[in-house]
């Protein structure tokens, strides 16, 4: 089995728009763990987490944050595994704070930023980072990308009708 | 004497950036102590310092960052003292991604924001708390406004002969 | 008992955005007025109020006020004591107007300014900064910190049974 | 004689910016008064200013000022003369605070916003006011504008040798 | 009776965001004509009214539109009345794209910007205009301002039952 | 017959946003496929319907996408026909990602990129272009100029009741 | 030879912005009349030279303009010939009004938007249109392509050493 | 020894901005190919390059480029590998243009996004995904973050002196 997932969310109210991800990497069979932990409210518990995910079975790390999005800035200063950003949108500013607070990096702890709430596209880099010494993550992921293709050719002649109608 | 203030700044590179404060503050005859520590590179020096300021006899922490600036999050993230933060112009986005990584802030955890590069006014501002208990500070505070305002006064009185000229 | 704080909105329309940072004052035990003035409509109130703010007993003013912001700057050249500021969010630009008009203040006039519709926070601050020379104060926000992060361990236990569903 | 025009400035160091607008009055033979004045330095001084500026003989205020900029907003809570407003681009994010902080006024309080840095459109808007009821004023505002045609006429006559040399 | 406005939307329907403008200017007693033209599907008819304006009687142009917002601009191309620009919002962008097409004209021409869906703003700024030689109109707007202030101390008042309740 | 128009658009989720292009290009006569068609998902297949397109009748390609938007830059890269592109807005940023990835294309590879959701324009631009070899096409478009000029004089005359009204 | 296109500038300041597009059209062999012509200076020459551009032999328009960039938006609102917008940056800014005043044109007159300051890529769409009905034009669109297809490999090749050096 | 990690950048002009990553990745040891290839002058080689990446033996690609950056879009389009990407700044928008166009990509091609113009952290990042399977990138990885923890407390040792000269 492969390397484990973390999936942190700054707050419970992220849920909602972290739940593709974690429905996505159960879909790969990929072993993943969720927690509620915020940059600023544990920070402590933030840095624990971080520091022993290694050692405990972790691979890679995704944190989704909004706002002044710290989490997964916060999360990588204390690891070497690869660390994932989703920016979530709050309710002013539409993510672009969140995309900055989580993207502009300084040189020395990079974060691999999604778009916003872009949760599924993180756990498929996941899968992908995974994948590099997984055969079967590889093989399931090239399988998305031919069902992913399908999907567009058969999204295209569904339409063919509704321009017909116009 | 009053409480000390910390400065605290992410990169030593922007010293330039953060030296009026420092100026600022031993102007006012408040003990200042500055530091080179990093959210993100000495996240577990940062946490300490943060964690020990009180008992250390610091009343007020300024903390200067650029790009993804977490350090004022992160330090108030460990304190209960007032944390103000500066957000720092670095090669891109003119500073908007440092002024929305320290400003906007998730409820729990304030981070006084000061302008982009504003630091003579982070060392004002931290001057006012202490004021709070301390008349020394007061007074110097209202005599700085005076003098701005002759100062002002006096810039207006210069620039008539410029303005006869054009 | 401690100096009062001073929540002034520029127009009655704020008072939902503004309520969280009352009851927060509230709670701390922290005398607190309410004032509706503004820096376009009633200029010489707020000049006046300001001016007076410190003899009247107050520490702290807190000014929230939407698109281009004036409130806080206008009330914190009147005076000496800190003033907070929490830009407004209206029907336009998601806020960033009211954020950039509050923030960028000149230098020797700080306005310590916290997130879009940050209202708690600015109580937060406020209290933060009253707790330099008020232990009672200084006790509740400690214990504040420690209720958060309570809060959101059981907020991570809680969400463990909504993970398992997906 | 026209009524005279008033152009402040926050900051003197912001007279290269504002000049082009004294000039240009000066050139229609508008009488003009320069001040520098500072919404938050001298907020009394500017106060006074605005509240006689009608009965000392001023038709137009034109005010500029940078980042955070409130003095046109300010002047125009103490009077009911047009007051126009000149965003001055300074060291950060290329003049767009100036110019939300001058343009997003509250309704009650116009403020006849230029483009960033355009003390020349200043003076000519100031014109066209005055020019409502000054018909000296208005001829030379006619005559500018033929000149301005004229100007690019000969402008493109000009390029045509540039071009063929491409 | 003073001269007349006239109030230009770009499209009919910018009318709920125009119509403040109209109110305020026939509460004035000002005279108003309301068209609908456009810079870019009625450009003859849009020039035509422009030049004819001002011996037609009018002293003021307010131009409304949204996007690339144009109407205001070339209004002022072809008259030297002054013309008054309201940004309108529209389905994209928030209105800062109409903002900066209507305030960032280049020097020569001037438009008075207010702020974004200003409309009544930018009728307070044409009766301000039309005051500098209009008394009756002079009056009503100090009387204007009055009320506004008498208006701010009722909604204190009112407030302070909720603040009571909270 | 004119050339074909093909109108592209990279999820069947931006049909709505993409139908006014394509009614329009009927009402013109103008013969028109659809296709979805992914830059990201299928790119094989969005590669190969471009580099055939010139072959296959196609005179002009116009493309929609959303956030990160790829698709009318790809099928420009293999195609010397024009391309236009319309950036459809998304969920977060109001369309200012698609835009700016639309119309910030490299030298050497141009796209046509019209406004946001722009659709209908995006249609008309294709006409203008197959206009200038088919003089039905460039008929249709004078008239409809003419309709629109009409139809913005209608609607002024309808708007005066309400603003008689007001 | 093929239909004419026309090169307008707002500014004479603009021109070694542009030049590159009269060399690329020049290289194509395209007949090309280049102007100054100001939406705002000289509005009245610029509806003349729109209305009439058809009728003189012109296929396509290429106007560039900074700031409030109504320049190619005026154009369009005269002709039904394809307008192509080239966005100026100008001294604020970097360009983004220049953008958002050219490409969000209201529905019914299109505007080919460009690059900000991409005058190449503008002459490369006029190429593509005009090859529509030019096989000559578009033979040379052709082996453009295949020049920067091999430019592009050259330089790769270049790279290497470069690479091997670091 | 490790998999190869691919950097390409679409212009060579973007040489001194990539070429921290390559020398980042030397000094971890690993194997780099470097080419110039561009989304849109030479698609069908950096598709055919994306297709063969991981069968030639690479791990991760790095993709750097500006303006409309679809590059590292389009080589993920081709790819179950992760890639990188690396918004470069350029002439105007401050590289937010690059940024939105590589990190808003649509679900099921995710782009690992770093900072505007952060190839030394991209290098990392790649890095951080070979040590999930590699021992001796993991130790360098740590020993970096060690030695940059050392690195930071060197720095703050020697700002001391400098602050006591202010």
């Amino acid at each position: 089995m492969s390397k484990k997932v973390a999936v942190i969310m700054g707050s419970d109210s992220d849920f909602p728009t972290v739940a593709p991800a974690i429905k996505r990497l159960k879909g790969f069979g990929i072993p993943v763990e969720v927690r509620v932990m915020s940059a600023h409210r544990t920070p402590d518990a933030a840095a624990e987490f971080s520091k022993n995910a290694k050692a405990e079975g972790f691979g890679v790390i995704i944190a989704a944050a909004g706002k002044a999005a710290h989490l997964a800035g916060v999360l990588a200063a204390h690891t070497t595994l690869p660390v994932i950003g989703i920016p979530v949108k709050s309710s002013t500013l539409d993510g672009l704070d969140a995309l900055l607070a989580t993207v502009q990096m300084p040189s020395g702890i990079p974060v691999a930023t999604v778009a916003i709430d872009g949760a599924d596209n993180a756990a498929i880099l996941a899968a992908q980072m995974l994948a590099l010494s997984d055969d079967s993550i590889a093989a399931q992921l090239e399988q998305m990308k031919l069902d992913m293709e399908k999907g567009v050719a058969l999204k295209n002649e569904a339409l063919q009708e509704k321009v017909a109608a116009l």
